[in-house]
C-alpha cells in the first residue's frame, strides 16, 4: 500500500486529484441526491476533463452525454464516483473494475461503521478492487477536491459556493462532515485550500496516502489533518519527517481522547501512555501542532502556511480598550509566549503619542493623546513589527472610531513585512460586512475568537521553537546486538526482575550491583561479595507486586539475617502468591546517597509506536500523574527537556535546600530506555523502571527495580 | 457612599437610569463628537423626558431648544452629561452643581488614569460634587442605559443600532470599551440588556452602586460584571448575597491576574493568595461564575437569565458529524459536567432510528438510518430533553441537509420545555444569515464557538451545584471575646511562635503541648512535665526562619540534651540572626502518629477581604503550589470540600496503603482558622500554620508551628 515518494505522480491519490476523466454513477440533475450534487459540483468548479454521467434513464445530464452503464463508456475513466445504496455497491464496483477505472470514490455509507453486516460488504468491495488493481477512497467519505487542477469530486453541500478560493493549505480528514465544517470556516474567512481529501472508513487508501500526496503537492504550503486513529504509525512518522524536510508545517486535529481514557484503566503504565497521549507525543517529536479545535486548526494551518516560523518569540498587543488590554495580558501570562519587550528607540518614539509609557508592547489606542488617530495607529503597529523581540502582532478591535483603517494596516504588516499580524474583530456586526468582504477579496482572514488568536500565536511560537531545536535521529544501532542477545531467550508475559534488568543492562542503563541466588548459601556468598547492608528480593515467575507479597527485605545487616530473609521470602511467596513459581532471590546493594526518586517507563502503542516516559518517583507518579511522555527514541538533550518540564522538577533541582540531583545521569537513562523501546518495538509491550535512584550531581543514577511485559511478535 | 437597599428608588443609580430630565453639555448635531453622539443616542432610543442641549452657538439642536449655559436651564435637570476636555471639567461641574443637577455623567478622560496631574483634577471634581451632594458617574466612562425606561445616556458608537433589544441581563462594567464589545456581541445574537452601566475611574459611584441597582431592578434576571478591582469587598459581598437571595445569577469577568502575579512575588503566603485568586475565591463562595472571556460571560449571563439552574447535571449532545461527536466527547471528558445517560425507555425508543445504540446521549444524525430526517431529529432531541439525567442539550451543526429545521427545534425545547438547548453553528455562512435573522427576531441566540458552548454548560452546571449546596453563614461570634483577648497585646510586625499560637488556641485550634521557657532550668522542668522526647525551638523577636538559623532541635531524649540544646539555640541565634532579640525557647512534645502533613494559612487582601487556604504540607505546598483558597469564613463542610479538591488529596485518603488521615480534624482546623481570619480582618495580615500534623482518622490533627504578621488598624 505504500506509494513511492520519489514518483508521486504515480500514486493513486495523484491520479484521483488530477483525474482526466470521471464517471459519475447515479448522475442526475437533482441536487437533492448525492449523484446530482457530485456531477453539479464537478462541472460548477470548472472540470476540464471528460465527464461520463452514468444513468440508464437519461441521454444528457447537465449538457453531457449520459451512458446507461459504466460498461458503455468509450474509454476507461481515471476515476469513478460511486454513491449507490450499500446493497448495490458490489455490483457497481464490479462494473468499475471491468470498465478499467483506476480509482473509485465510494460515498456509500452504512458499511463497516454500522456493524458486521456492513463490514462484510466493505471487505468484499476491497477484495474486488484489489484483485483488479483498482484503488478505493472511502467508503463513507465525502470525496476530495484539488482547486488548482479544477477537480472537485465531492457531493458536499458546501461545494455549492460560487468559487473556491485558491489557497495553500492542504487537508486530509478521516471525517467528511468535519472537513466540510473546516472548509466553510476557512472559506468564510477568505482562507483557501489547495486540495482536501476525506478518507471515511479507510478501507483501502488511508490518511497517510493523502498526507504523502500533500507533502509532495507543489500547491500546498501547510497541511491540516483530522485524525481518529493511525493505520500505520511508521508510515505516518516517515511522512511527517518528510514534511519537515520539505519545510511544510503540519497541524493535526485528533479525536479519541475518551477511548484513551478507557484504555487508561488497563494497567499502571497504560494509564500513562494511552493512545491520545502517544499520538500527541509522536506529533510533538515531529513538530506537528496538535489541537482538538477544528476552527483553531484551520487558522493555525493558514498562519503557518502564510508566515512559517516567526522571527522572535514575543507578541505585541494593541487594542481599543484598556479592559481588553488587561485581559490580553492575563491570557498571555497563561500562554507559552510572552508580551514583547520594546527597545529604547521604540519607547522614545512612541512616547510622543502615549501619556503613560511602558516597556512592554501592550497598548490601548483609546488611551493615546490622539485616541484612534489612524496615522498614529499605523505608526505604532509598524514600529512594533520592526522591533527585534516582536515575532507577531495581535490587534483586539472593540467598537471604536476609525475601525475601517485597522484591517488594512494589519494586512499590510502581515503581507509586506512578513510579520504575523492578527486582527480580532470584537466589534461584531458594526464592521463585519466590510471586514468579511475584504477578507474574501484579499484572502487575509479576520479572527473573531480570542481563543483562536491565542492558540494560533502559541502554534506559531511552538513551530518557531521546533525550528530552533536540533533534530536528533539517533537510532541506537550500536546497542542492537547486545539488546537482541538479551531478548532472544525471553518468553511472552511478565518478565522477572533479572530478565527486565538484563534488557536495561544491554541498553547501557546502570543498575544496582546484584546477584541472582537460588539458595540461601549462594545468597550469603553474594551478600559478602556485595557488602552489607544488602537487599533481598524474591524472584518468581508470575509474581508482579513483590512488596505486597512480602518478598522484599531491605537493609539486611549480616549473614544470619540473609539466611532468615531468604527463607521468609520463599515462605511469603508460597503463602501470598501460590500460583507464582519461585526461582530464587536477588541479592543487591542497598543504594545510598539518594537525592530523589524517579520513574522511567516505556510502552508500545499499536497505533502510535514506541514511547518513553519519565516522572518523579514514588508518590508523585501514582498520585499526581506528573509524567512526561515522548515518542521514542529521544536524545539525552530531549530527555533533559522532558525532565525539566515536570511540575516536580524542582525536587531534582535543589528545592528546599536539597542537593541538586544528577540530571545528566537521569537524562541518559531516559535516552537509553527510549533506544531500548525503539529497537524492541512491539516486543516490549511495557517497561517500568521504578524507582530510579538519582544521586547528587556527578554521582550518577541507578535503576533499582524494573518490571516488564514481553510480547512474542511473529 | 452606601445606598439604602430598602429604598433603592432613592439611589443615585436609580435617578440616573430613570432620569426625567437631562442636560447635555456640549450637545451638537455632529456625531463625530461625544456631545453629538450623546444627544443623538438619547433621542434615537426614545427618551420621553425633557432634554436640555447646552451649546452657546445654537438655538435648536435636533429639534430641542438649546441653552447657552446650564445656568439658563428653566428647572434643575436630574442628570447632566459632561464630555468637555479635562481642562474645562471643573468649571463645567461647578455649573452643574449651581444648576441643581443630581447626577453628573462624566465622559471626560485623561484624568487619574494618566498620572498625578489628572488625578488632581479628578479629586477636585469629586470635592465640588460632594460639597453640593451631587453624585458623579465616571470620569472616563461611557455612560449608562436603561432599555425599558427608554433612557440611553451613552456616547458609544454601538448605540447607533436601530433599536435596542429588550433583555433580562443587567451589566455593570468598569471598562467602557469592553462593555461596548459585550453589548455588540450580545446584540448580534439577539441578546438584550435591561440596563448597562459603565463606571470608568469610579471617582464617586462605584461598581457596587451599579451592582446594587441591578439586584433591585425588576427588569433584570441575571447580572454581568466586568471587574478590575473592588473598592469595598464587604459591600460587594453583601450585594452578592442579596443577589443570591433574590435568585439572580451573577457572572463576573475579572482582569488583573498579571498584577496578581506581581503581587505573588512578595512573600510566601502572598504568593498563594494574590488578589485574583482571592477574588475568585470570594466569587466561588457567593456562587458567582468567574471567567476571563467577555464573550463567554455574555452567553453565560443570558443562559442563566433564561434558564437558571438546570434540572440535572448531564448534557445530551447531537451533531451532524461523527468527528464532531468524538471531539465533543473528548471536550466533555475534560469538563466539569458529563454526557447524559439515557434510560431504558429512551434507548428502546431511539433504537428505531439508530443502527448502533449507546447508553450515552451523544448521537450523530448523519449515522441515522434516515440521516437528517427533521421529524426524527426533533423526536430525538425532545426525547433527550425529557430524560431525567439530561440537564441541557448541545447541538453541533456541521454543513448538512435540513439545517433550517434545527434552530426551530432547539428554540422550542429551550423556550417551551425550559431545558437549556444550545445550537452551535459550525456551518458558517451556509446558514448564518437565516439563523441571525431568526435570533434577532426571537431573541434566542445561536452560538458559533464551541469553547463558549462548553464554558456556558459548565457555568449552568456550576450554578446548579451551588443551588444544591447549603449556605453556611457561621460567623464565629462565640469565639470573638477569646480571640480579641489574645489579640489585645500584640504589636505590629511578625509575631513570635507563641503569639501566633495563642491566636490559634483562642480559635480552638489544637496545638502541640508546649511551654515557653526563658532559661535552661525552666526548659528542663518543662521537658520532664511534657515527657521525652521533646522539641526545643528558639523564640526571638525578628527571627522568621527558625530552622535555617539552627534554632530548632528535634527528638531531644534527656535532661542533659535539653540543657545543651537550649545553649546551642541561644548561641545559634546570636550568631546567625544577631538583629533578633532572643526571648527563650519553646519546649514542646515530639508529635507521633503522623499520617500526613498539611499547610493551613490565612491572609487579608485589601481588595477582597479575608481568605483561608489549605494544602498538603512540606514539599507539596512549596514545589507544586497545590493549595485551595476560599473566602473566609468557611464551614467545616466547605473546608472538607476544599481539602478533597486538592490534587494531593489521595495522600490524606489512604493512597499507597497509608492509613486514612483524620479529614474531619483537619477540616475543623481550616474552619477555625477561617473564623480567626474573618474576625480579625485586616489585623491579621497573614498566618501560616505549617506544618499541621494529621494523624489517622479519629486521632486528630495538631498545629505544630505557626508564623503570622500583625497589622495595627486604626
Amino acid at each position: 500500500m505504500t506509494t513511492n515518494p520519489l514518483a508521486p505522480e504515480a500514486s493513486a491519490m495523484h491520479r484521483l486529484l488530477h483525474a482526466g476523466s470521471v464517471a459519475v454513477i447515479g448522475a442526475s440533475e437533482d441536487r437533492g441526491k448525492f449523484g446530482g450534487r457530485l456531477i453539479y459540483n464537478l462541472l460548477h468548479h470548472g472540470f476540464h476533463g471528460t465527464v461520463y454521467p452514468i444513468n440508464p434513464k437519461r441521454d444528457v445530464i447537465l449538457g453531457h452525454k449520459a451512458y446507461p452503464d459504466i460498461a458503455d463508456v468509450p474509454s476507461p475513466p481515471d476515476v469513478a464516483a460511486v454513491a449507490v445504496p450499500a446493497q448495490h455497491l458490489l455490483a457497481s464496483l464490479q462494473g468499475c473494475v471491468e470498465a478499467g477505472v483506476k480509482v473509485a470514490i465510494v460515498i456509500t455509507g452504512q458499511l463497516a461503521e454500522t456493524g458486521s453486516e456492513g463490514a462484510k460488504i466493505q471487505d468484499e468491495a476491497v477484495d474486488i478492487a484489489r484483485a483488479a488493481g483498482m484503488r478505493i477512497l472511502g467508503p463513507n467519505c465525502l470525496g476530495a477536491f484539488n482547486v488548482p487542477a479544477g477537480v472537485c469530486l465531492s457531493p458536499s453541500v458546501t461545494m455549492s459556493v460560487d468559487k473556491l478560493h485558491k489557497g495553500r493549505v492542504g487537508v486530509a480528514s478521516q471525517s467528511g462532515a468535519l472537513q466540510t465544517a473546516m472548509f466553510i470556516r476557512a472559506f468564510d474567512e477568505g482562507i483557501g485550500f489547495s486540495s482536501a481529501i476525506t478518507l471515511g472508513n479507510q478501507a483501502d487508501l488511508e490518511l497517510s496516502d493523502a498526507f504523502e500526496y500533500l507533502v509532495d503537492d507543489p500547491d500546498t504550503d501547510a497541511i491540516l489533518l483530522y485524525v481518529e486513529g493511525l493505520k500505520d504509525h511508521q508510515r505516518f512518522k516517515q511522512t511527517a519527517l518528510r514534511a519537515r524536510v520539505m519545510g511544510k508545517p503540519v497541524v493535526a486535529v485528533k479525536a479519541g481522547r475518551t477511548d484513551a481514557g478507557a484504555a487508561m484503566a488497563n494497567s499502571h503504565t497504560a494509564s500513562l501512555t494511552g493512545s491520545y497521549e502517544a499520538f500527541s507525543a509522536l506529533c510533538e517529536s515531529m513538530g506537528i501542532v496538535v489541537t482538538d479545535q477544528p476552527d483553531t486548526a484551520v487558522f493555525c494551518a493558514d498562519a503557518l502556511a502564510r508566515w512559517g516560523a516567526p522571527k522572535a518569540s514575543g507578541v505585541a498587543v494593541a487594542s481599543g480598550s484598556g479592559g481588553a488590554a488587561a485581559l490580553a495580558a492575563d491570557a498571555i501570562e497563561d500562554s507559552k509566549f510572552h508580551v514583547a519587550r520594546l527597545g529604547p528607540m521604540a519607547i522614545s518614539h512612541l512616547a510622543e503619542h502615549l501619556p503613560v509609557l511602558k516597556e512592554t508592547a501592550n497598548v490601548d489606542f483609546g488611551a493615546y493623546i490622539h485616541a484612534f488617530d489612524p496615522k498614529v495607529m499605523r505608526d505604532t503597529l509598524e514600529t512594533f513589527a520592526d522591533e527585534p523581540d516582536v515575532g507577531a502582532l495581535l490587534m483586539i478591535m472593540t467598537p471604536q472610531p476609525a475601525m475601517e483603517h485597522l484591517a488594512e494596516i494589519m494586512r499590510d504588516i502581515g503581507s509586506k513585512r512578513g510579520v504575523p499580524a492578527i486582527l480580532c474583530n470584537k466589534a461584531g456586526s458594526m464592521v463585519r460586512d466590510q471586514l468579511e468582504a475584504d477578507a474574501l477579496e484579499t484572502g487575509y482572514p479576520i479572527y473573531t475568537s480570542l481563543d483562536d488568536c491565542y492558540r494560533v500565536l502559541e502554534a506559531l511560537m511552538a513551530y518557531r521553537q521546533f525550528q530552533i531545536e536540533e533534530v536528533t535521529q539517533e537510532t541506537g544501532d550500536a546497542l542492537a546486538p547486545t539488546i537482541d542477545a538479551s531478548a532472544s531467550t525471553l518468553s511472552a508475559g511478565p518478565l522477572t526482575e533479572p530478565e527486565a534488568k538484563a534488557l536495561l543492562v544491554a541498553a547501557g542503563v546502570p543498575v544496582t550491583r546484584e546477584v541472582m541466588c537460588t539458595d540461601a548459601d549462594a545468597a550469603v556468598q553474594a551478600a559478602l561479595k556485595i557488602g552489607f547492608p544488602v537487599v533481598l528480593k524474591g524472584v518468581a515467575r508470575g509474581l508482579i507486586h513483590k512488596s505486597d507479597a512480602g518478598a522484599v527485605k531491605l537493609n539486611i545487616p549480616d549473614v544470619a539475617a540473609v539466611r532468615s530473609a531468604f527463607a521468609e521470602i520463599q515462605e511469603a511467596i508460597a503463602g501470598k502468591a501460590p500460583e507464582a513459581v519461585f526461582v530464587g532471590s536477588l541479592v543487591s546493594e542497598m543504594v545510598l546517597g539518594e537525592v530523589a526518586e524517579a520513574f522511567v517507563g516505556a510502552a508500545w502503542d499499536p497505533q502510535h509506536g514506541p514511547s518513553v516516559l519519565v516522572g518523579a518517583g514514588g508518590v508523585f507518579v501514582e498520585v499526581l500523574k506528573d509524567v512526561k511522555l515522548a515518542a521514542a527514541p529521544v536524545s539525552t538533550a530531549q530527555a533533559k527537556s522532558m525532565i525539566q518540564s515536570l511540575k516536580t522538577f524542582p525536587l531534582l533541582d535543589g528545592a528546599r535546600g536539597r542537593p541538586k540531583a544528577d540530571l545528566m545521569a537521569l537524562s541518559d537513562i531516559v535516552h537509553r530506555v527510549s533506544l531500548l523501546a525503539a529497537h524492541l518495538g512491539p516486543r516490549l509491550k511495557e517497561l517500568d523502571v521504578n524507582p530510579v535512584i538519582v544521586r547528587a550531581a556527578g554521582e550518577g543514577a541507578l535503576a533499582v527495580d524494573a518490571r516488564a511485559v514481553w510480547n512474542i511478535v511473529e
